[in-house]
């Protein structure tokens, strides 16, 4: 299996991306590797590990897309940067996934608009987060990549999700919920309520509307909700998981007694983090195009970059592409009111 | 100053009403406490405490608002409920200000439409959640009473709870911001987009739009949002929170040596929950209709119950009912094209 990685993705590249690299060419066997983006510094930063026996191949690019590109301009600006042209290679059956920790949108915008293409009868692709709590998983759609969603762009992030959990993350039968205000039917904003019934008639295991606390309490496998709700309700957890740790900290220091207290209970602390490291999962799957594409977070380190590798290897290997392509040709077919917003 | 308590409101009520409105009595001097709900419970939790010297008068009412009550006919179905009444003291000019941890969404239903109405010019009332964090508060409106918002309406939220948080949180020239899913001018969905000109030339010190890291971190003393999102996002904090700590919990009690960590730094521990825990603040207001009204969460202790108490006394003080009705009047005057929605 043949994964291509983007170099200068992280906010720290390449050292993260490679090192990852290297870390998941190691432990993964017969894994062979196509690091992107501008090779003397990929091969500077190689040099400091041990790749004997390592299928890890460079491809030279001179471009590199930064945090300030703009997503709608980045395809025309630099249609040649290390996340170009590793999608190109996915396109061109030359490798069979790509994984980058770069900006989120101009990833979208390439895969989407001028490298991968959407599948047939996707209206939007979506970009799932996936959540660890508990030594579980959860995913979110969509988290993002569209703020304002129509009900039929919701059910599709739902037939998708639901196909990755199944076959990918190894879920029988995965439940889906909308995240709403209430549980209560009737609860919700406009869009809530217009999609449940679309839900409630899909074919998903649907259970209906749940609250945060209950996504957290993993209720259900698959959470759906428009992508400014769902990137607003990521982006809280990350934040309050932050907040915690940091007056924990403040506050474990603050005194001797507390000092001790936290050196005693610190393989504790370790554990309460490893529950809800965003790094443990990766990355998040970009689903509905034509390959498969995995982000990492900008703040990755190389186990967060193994971990999306991994990620990549267990897609190619269930197929999951071909699973989401049949499902949503059915899907179209099942819903033939459903209108096409190309 | 003579403060209405809603003795049925909380989930364990009248047990922690009643505890909060002695405490509240005892402490704050010269505020006299009238208690509505079924006078024989009232009675008997009151037989518990000393209240001599205090002025504590008891309202008998039959009906009680549950949980399960639907806030579209609780107006009609319990016309004289312990809130109902609570309320039409205040509307009566017989006491100057309601507390209540019971249903919200009657209580917005009867403040709104039967008991206190809405104020001249207001579209739709705000009802802010107050989060405590590091000490400080920060306001967070619509926190779930309007789910599909307009941008007039969000406009009138952020001059509503400015001046509730420059006259009774005391803050000078409070920031307002727009919650987003991005900083940058551009992010957001349909909605923000559209409100953000809007803020901009209202007068209001805006600072433009916050993602829930900065919100957290208090960037903006007034953040704004509809409220799906804003119930979305307070709901994912609390349960954030919640499940940092029972992960604390959990894996601080697996060992002896976590446990004696634990012990040695419990001071720190009691710390930081008490820079998160909600009850310090007691409750959020509901602001633009004729009345000062306070509303505490269902699951609050007496300290949340005297605390919510304290907050309408501090209300009442700073005379904020009438600053706001006259800012409604302004804006409605410095706004002639925005349209009423009454």
């Amino acid at each position: 299996m043949r994964i291509v990685v983007d170099a200068m993705g992280s906010d720290s590249n390449p050292l993260p991306d490679v090192e990852g690299a290297v870390l998941a060419a190691r432990e993964y066997t017969g894994t062979d590797i196509i690091l992107t983006g501008v090779e003397d510094a990929i091969r500077k930063e190689l040099a400091k590990y041990d790749t004997s026996g390592l299928n890890i191949q460079v491809v030279h690019t001179d471009q590199t897309v930064t945090m300030e590109d703009k997503p709608s301009r980045v395809g025309r600006a630099k249609p040649d940067s290390s996340m170009a042209v590793g999608m190109r290679l996915v396109k061109e059956g030359k490798a069979d996934a790509f994984v980058t920790a770069g900006n989120t949108g101009a990833a979208l915008a390439y895969a989407t608009l001028h490298e991968l293409k959407r599948m047939e009868n996707v209206m939007r692709p979506a970009f799932p987060g996936i959540i660890p709590i508990k030594g579980r998983r959860v995913i979110l759609a969509d988290s993002g990549a569209n703020a304002d969603c129509r009900p039929e762009w919701l059910v599709q992030f739902a037939v998708m999700c639901s196909a990755y959990a199944e076959n990918v993350l190894k879920i029988t039968n995965p439940s889906v919920a909308m995240l709403s205000n209430g549980e209560e039917e009737g609860k919700g904003n406009d869009l809530v309520r217009a999609t449940v019934p679309l839900m409630a008639e899909s074919g998903l295991n649907f259970i209906g509307n749940v609250e945060p606390k209950d996504a957290i309490q993993i209720a259900a496998d698959v959470i759906i909700t428009d992508g400014f709700t769902g990137n607003v309700f990521l982006k809280t957890l990350e934040a309050m998981g932050s907040l915690m740790l940091d007056l924990l900290r403040q506050e474990l220091t603050a005194d001797i007694r507390s000092k001790l207290g936290a050196a005693l209970a610190y393989p504790a602390f370790r554990r309460v983090y490893h529950q809800v490291d965003p790094f443990e999962i990766g990355g998040a799957p970009l689903l509905g195009v034509n390959g498969i594409v995995i982000v990492g977070h900008g703040r990755t380190n190389a186990k967060g970059i193994k971990n999306a590798i991994n990620q990549a290897r267990q897609a190619v290997s269930a197929n999951v592409l071909e699973i989401i392509r049949e499902r949503m040709l059915t899907q179209k077919k099942s819903r033939p009111a459903a209108d096409d917003a190309s």
